[in-house]
């Protein structure tokens, strides 16, 4: 077990959770209407089973033309073109003009036999009842989408593993395709300990206090796109939190517990893990402030996390630690895009190299790309060998300068968690940052923007 | 009528969607659950109920002391102290230890009368069945989180118009606070018009096309947390578009309809809202690229948007005009650390002083913050006058630096933003960006992350 009696640093934990991920089966798989899909993981790659569009189609109102037509055309010496026909919206045009004459043609139209290219209407002049003066040249494929110009058949649209946006379900409705498969979401067991912990809906005699952290975590695990399951309040009877943790590990791809994970309630969490999983405690005490305090243990191929008690500390853990692995269990992959410069740029994980050819998928074990660049307006200290997480709220100085202002307080006043808009991060490799440093601003509650 | 036979600048649409918005009665209200509250926005400001934490709690496990009696300790000359009690977890301590004495103290405990800090257990030494050596001196106040630390009793907490984030709902759940009062998300009606269009689950016949606008734009509705309702197809008949348009105009705060914009088909659109609205048409036509064929209209308060055919067209269209009014419709306010400053520093619309004391919420119409910003890989042509829309794909260099590759494309090709991540934008003062010029990239994705 890494960590014990001292802290795991954060990319010895990442090197963990790789090797987790990668003896994982994976999400299971689902069908669902393309309705339904937004921000929906999708779990095949997605082609194109015909070619868009299926006929060349005028992208601008105007006359539809053999663009030879028109070369060598201007305002002092216009083509003059006839105006034969119409193309009638929605429908094949049959026929097309001859030589020299054209075909009204409204954008969406198609285009003609024999046209290729149109001539916008603000480039013609009306030069009587069926005539029409050109007064601009149009090269041929002009004004016009020709057939296959925006997905060829047979063309991979999207690869598997990527979140569904409005712009995907635009151009998979105009393919046709209504049955989609998508990963289901992980579904995470939530469970509160500790004996002075209530349900917010009751009044804290002397002594209790309401539990903060199921309402934020249950939060933190939907924003990810996930199913987050409340198990209630277990206190520090260490019966009731076997029974809710049996139940949970029964029933969910991921456990978080939070309290319980410092040595004042004897290690209550130590204890039921190592009762209840195996192979069991993987790591104790991470080197991050704040959340030190933190257990990573699995049952199986099941995570299970136990948080600090600390609202703060609690969502800092998750953040680190729990929303890459949310990510991964979901099904998501890095975009097609991304290069392994990319991820290395960001990662907190270990370098892939590490790994050889297990091809452990945590390149998704790395923080989202950050949101924003920040003047940071005090001087932070952090010991060697951890990493912080600082919330900052962001302000713009009179001169147009975001300034970002470090929100400090205890990790259980979760107030100073409010009162932020983001947080930085200090590498562990640094012992603090300096006022005027530029930083990069994190934001934990969306999911990852690309 | 601004932009007819022209466009308008889009800082002169904003000053039209501006007092459109200055003269809108604001959204219902309604109150919701805590636990349903995710995303939503508050309709008033959260002040708390009563302080937090109730009492001194230790926020280390280890022992509750008079910090006096730890002054001096050291390794070498510690502090003896004599364990007489212990504080449970849940309850409240009655007595406290006399000077010179300490109790056990988990983290979370109530701080006993007569105590001051807690000594943390890794500066301690086990001396003896009920003594301890005290190695490193605590401050008073040292280890514990004082009454009221986290939150004063009457503080506000959260402002009205807040997208609710977990921490808001963890530190709610802490204060009881279980019924909230939200602003009920705009309902928006969305149309599709065109001969040509028909729904995604047919087969296209030659010469038609599957509807790719009513898919995207219910997504992009719904991604910006208000409820988007589909009203279907009604191909180029005034008769239908009518029907729709009052049916639409009857249930919705907002209506949008694609295609019908352009002359094609002898402007459906403007003829439809010039009969069925009233003030009516406010703009036809904006200079922007792409999406340059839009009518802006209003019914009563309800704003109407006659957008782009083309999907991509439609999208940036949305992006720029629609989300904006959809964020203050739903009652979203900018942050209260948002200075004027900040706004005008990514702001897009007139600037406040052009509205005096009209209390204008303007400041809801401007750009979201930009997520990245990369390194322009090519040269952009664009008019002046006219604001552009590129979508970019974003990829790392070996050297980790963001590089935006525009992707380019006709507005009818769907695909083109299917295959980036992103949005830049060309200033209409601009004629264009050069290759290697920093440029900030935008995700209308998602709701405004702050």
């Amino acid at each position: 077990m890494l960590g014990r009696g001292g802290a795991a640093p954060l990319d010895e934990v990442f090197g963990v959770l790789s090797q987790l991920l990668a003896a994982h089966p994976g999400p299971a798989v689902e069908e669902v209407d393309a309705g339904e899909a937004l921000g929906r993981v999708s779990a095949e790659a997605l082609g194109a089973p015909e070619e868009l569009p299926a006929h060349p189609r005028s992208v601008m109102d105007g006359y539809a033309v053999r663009a030879a037509d028109t070369f060598g055309a201007s305002a002092n010496l216009p083509a003059y073109l006839t105006i034969s026909g119409e193309v009638k919206m929605g429908e094949m045009p049959t026929g097309g003009p001859a030589p020299t004459e054209c075909y009204r043609i409204a954008t969406g139209g198609l285009l003609p036999p024999g046209c290729d290219a149109v001539v916008m209407l603000e480039h013609t002049v009306p030069a009587g009842d069926n005539l029409v003066e050109v007064v601009k040249p149009v090269a041929p494929g002009g004004n016009i989408i020709a057939q296959g110009d925006d997905v060829q058949r047979g063309e991979t649209l999207l690869p598997a593993g990527h979140r569904l946006r409005p712009c995907d379900l635009g151009l998979l409705a105009g393919l046709g395709l209504r049955r989609l498969k998508v990963f289901t979401p992980p579904r995470v067991g939530i469970i509160s300990t500790g004996d002075e912990i209530i349900p917010p809906e009751k009044t804290p005699p002397p002594g209790k206090i309401r539990d903060m952290n199921m309402a934020g975590l249950l939060a933190m695990v939907q924003n990810q796109g996930a199913i987050a399951v409340n198990y209630g309040i277990v206190g520090d009877r260490e019966a009731d939190f076997v029974d809710q943790m049996q139940r949970a590990l029964a029933e969910c791809d991921m456990v978080l517990f939070s309290g319980g994970t410092s040595v004042g309630v004897g290690d209550l969490g130590e204890r039921v893990l190592g009762k209840l999983t195996t192979p069991g405690i993987l790591i104790h005490g991470v080197a991050v402030k704040p959340g030190k305090p933190v257990i990573v243990a699995a049952h199986g191929h099941r995570p299970v996390f136990g948080l600090p008690g600390h609202p703060v500390s609690a969502a800092a853990s998750f953040a680190l630690l729990v929303r890459p692995l949310l990510a991964s269990l979901g099904g998501l992959k890095p975009p097609v895009t991304a290069t392994a410069e990319q991820d290395s740029a960001t990662s907190i994980g270990p370098p892939k190299a590490d790994h050889g050819d297990q091809a452990v998928p945590h390149d998704r074990l790395r923080l989202p790309r950050p949101v924003a660049t920040a003047i940071l307006q005090r001087n932070l200290n952090s010991a060697a060998g951890r990493t912080d997480l600082v919330p900052v709220k962001l302000q713009s100085t009179p001169e147009g300068i975001l300034a970002a202002i470090p929100v400090l307080g205890k990790s259980s006043a979760l107030s100073t968690l409010v009162r932020a808009q983001g947080w930085i991060i200090i590498d562990a490799h640094l012992q603090g940052l300096d006022s005027g440093s530029q930083v990069a601003v994190y934001n934990f509650d969306t999911p990852d923007l690309f």
